[in-house]
């Protein structure tokens, strides 16, 4: 067997389709978001602007955060030591699910080492749990949410993104007293639009369906106490099952699940995933506690990031620079072919310090290739001017069309 | 659909079985280990011994550790703001994967946000890379990497624990140009015993097989820089992929793989694990790497946990407690029934301030349960005659076996 030439033609496909992808090495200067160092290909750090963070509201430089996460450190250490059942469970890892079954209105919460290993964990283990269970799945749905309903072994129908009526198409099909799963996301990280939450819970009651929607790009960014879109559209007693992350808008690291009681001790008992793994580190437990607390009573970020996001939309569509329809704090450009949107980013970052990476497949189907922008309540007007007339010297460079306004 | 009845029911049967896990709620003090604080059912805080972390040689609070995470706290904050891709990718990520690269003697190393996400996600992306890939696995490999290999969707040959001489003969069933992976741990943290690795090794070149080793259990505390038992036993450079976490003795959380970069960067480019998730927090980076670079040159806390182990276990022998055969630093005491495990434990903790928690199904097979025991450099020669004294009037109260020694 020759195994080193299995392994070059599979690196040899990512070069031939131009979308090998090389990571870039920087630092984020705390205190200074946006501002970073970039590593490579310099003489020394030379200093960016970052465009790209999940980090959206700036938490994991927030004050509290910090302090939070110091304290944790000096008064238990850095990991926890264990998993949840041996060893690993401590007070911070209790009061934070406290704190997030809170959040959502929930009875329980369930920490995870991720998003990821929480869509996962969660979705595989269920649909083990429900025998025959038949799993409805948004075409758009993140990678994790599609490996746990593929590894929960489960009969699974695609609707088209968004398309209730095509939902409803497929959950009539099925006999009634199968169990049934809608799966969903809040907001699409990748292009900005949003579920309709009501509508899908409506199908869901009409035909019997559990619902679990993943909030991972709208938890701290939504409703009045940060609790997604299911928060600020009053559904979340709506949804049997809410997923967050504790690395985007709350800035550290970190996965979870909200639900009723029994739900969460099935998936506390059984799922694998959660059960054989180094529980989450206190310092982490503890930056995330501080940093949901915060955003319960504080609503500061949340509005100066959709101050920041109308703006940037508003400047790039001026400047005739293709911005993507999105209803939320993303702002994508469509650039449609992989090569172009890693050059366009390649030369922001050699020639402007702006650090935006290029989006291709497999995060987004081929032929939607795209530059994903995230503003967020740190990135000034200057920021924006100078990253509109950039792109816009880039796009005449490369000949990309520009839309004139009308 | 009466969903409500069918979770009902999976928690009723853990019940039934005497294996509904209840977690206790500790917080460890930090720079006085073993010692923690216990929260549930007293009033107050209780002080109590902990005698199951896996923070083997107590790196989670070692000064230098500690000293790293503040310092990239301070330097870059709580999270990494991305996936390793799209914005995640920090200098201390870089350097981290060099280190441990090195500490193997491999040219490359990928983190993962843990050990189970490791083995899941490289198991599961190795199977889908290497057409019609038939996986070997010992019978007593942990759970993630059952769910790797179940994953991958290969067909899987289980070898009996150990036991060359049937890996031997489920090998020789396989046509030549199959492609061959063989999986397998170094210490069996159960039941603490240890591969043949070198015999592996032999079957692996003479059939052509690729190996596969998690080493989460020996990472830092064997060879003279801790490079685990391939490091003790010369074998490293015989294996293909070396997995190991940075939660056990590495004292913090988080997971990796080394390997030559072709197989390093098809994982990178390929698995959806590593992809598609917030990469570890730079906070936790900083620490493993403090923690890795201390232990390359430290032998003081393996010799620690050594001497302890030593020490327990005559002590554990000499009283007449059924102790396992183990050759490593772990100490298993069987019990065999889950009920009594958790006895034991119970009034262990509640009487004598001892935590050690009772391991049941499905972390060992039904019928072996037990108790187990982690002794490291800062366990004294006082708690343990304590412990000692404890258990054997446990034993006596319940009136189980007591071997009496020749
Ligand atoms: C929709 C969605 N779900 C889940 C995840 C995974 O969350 P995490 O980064 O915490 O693993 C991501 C992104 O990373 C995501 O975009
Ligand atoms: C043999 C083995 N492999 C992998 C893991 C998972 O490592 P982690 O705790 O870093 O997820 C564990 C235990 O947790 C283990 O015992």
């Amino acid at each position: 067997m020759n195994y080193n030439h299995i392994f070059d033609q599979a690196i040899d496909r990512l070069h031939g389709e131009g979308r090998y992808r090389v990571f870039i090495d920087i630092l984020r200067n705390k205190g200074a978001f946006p501002n970073a160092r970039c590593f490579a290909g310099h003489n020394g750090p030379k200093p960016i602007t970052v465009w790209c963070s999940n980090d959206y509201l700036s938490m994991g430089q927030h004050p509290k955060v910090v302090a939070a996460m110091e304290e944790a450190l000096h008064d238990v250490g850095a990991g926890s030591g264990g998993t949840r059942n041996i060893g690993g469970n401590t007070h911070y890892h209790i009061e934070l699910e406290r704190e997030l079954a809170d959040l959502h209105g929930k009875d329980g919460a369930l920490l995870f080492t991720s998003g990821y290993v929480s869509n996962d964990a969660t979705l595989s283990t269920l649909g083990k749990l429900l025998p025959g269970c038949v799993i409805f799945s948004d075409e758009l749905n993140h990678a994790s949410m599609i490996a746990g309903i593929r590894n929960s072994g489960c009969e699974k129908r695609i609707w088209r993104h968004n398309d209730v009526a095509h939902l409803e198409e497929l959950l009539a099909a099925e006999a009634p007293d199968v169990p049934k799963l809608i799966a969903f996301e809040s907001v699409y990280s990748m292009d900005g639009d949003v579920a309709p939450i009501h509508e899908v819970c409506d199908l869901a009651e009409k035909y019997g369906a559990l619902t679990y929607l993943d909030e991972v790009h709208a938890v701290g960014m939504y409703g009045s106490r940060g609790g997604g879109i299911s928060d600020r559209d009053e559904a979340a007693h709506r949804l049997d099952i809410i997923e967050g992350t504790l690395g985007k808008a709350f800035g550290v690291m970190g996965g979870y699940i909200a639900a009723d009681q029994r739900i969460i001790d099935c998936i506390r008992s059984y799922a694998p995933g959660f059960i054989f793994t180094t529980s989450l580190s206190p310092v982490l437990a503890a930056g995330v506690l501080a940093a949901v607390k915060h955003l319960k009573q504080s609503s500061v970020e949340r509005d100066g990031q959709q101050a920041s996001a109308a703006m940037l939309k508003a400047k790039f569509r001026e400047a005739g620079l293709p911005v993507m329809d999105s209803t939320t704090h993303i702002v994508p450009l469509m650039v449609g072919d992989p090569v172009r949107a890693k050059k366009i980013s390649d030369i922001l970052l050699a020639e402007y310090g702006v650090y935006v990476q290029p989006i291709n497949f497999p995060t987004v189907p081929r032929g939607t290739e795209r530059l994903r922008f995230t503003p967020g309540p740190s990135h000034s007007e200057v920021m924006m001017d100078e990253l509109t007339t950039a792109l816009v010297e880039i796009w005449e460079r490369l000949e990309l069309q520009l839309s004139i306004a009308a």
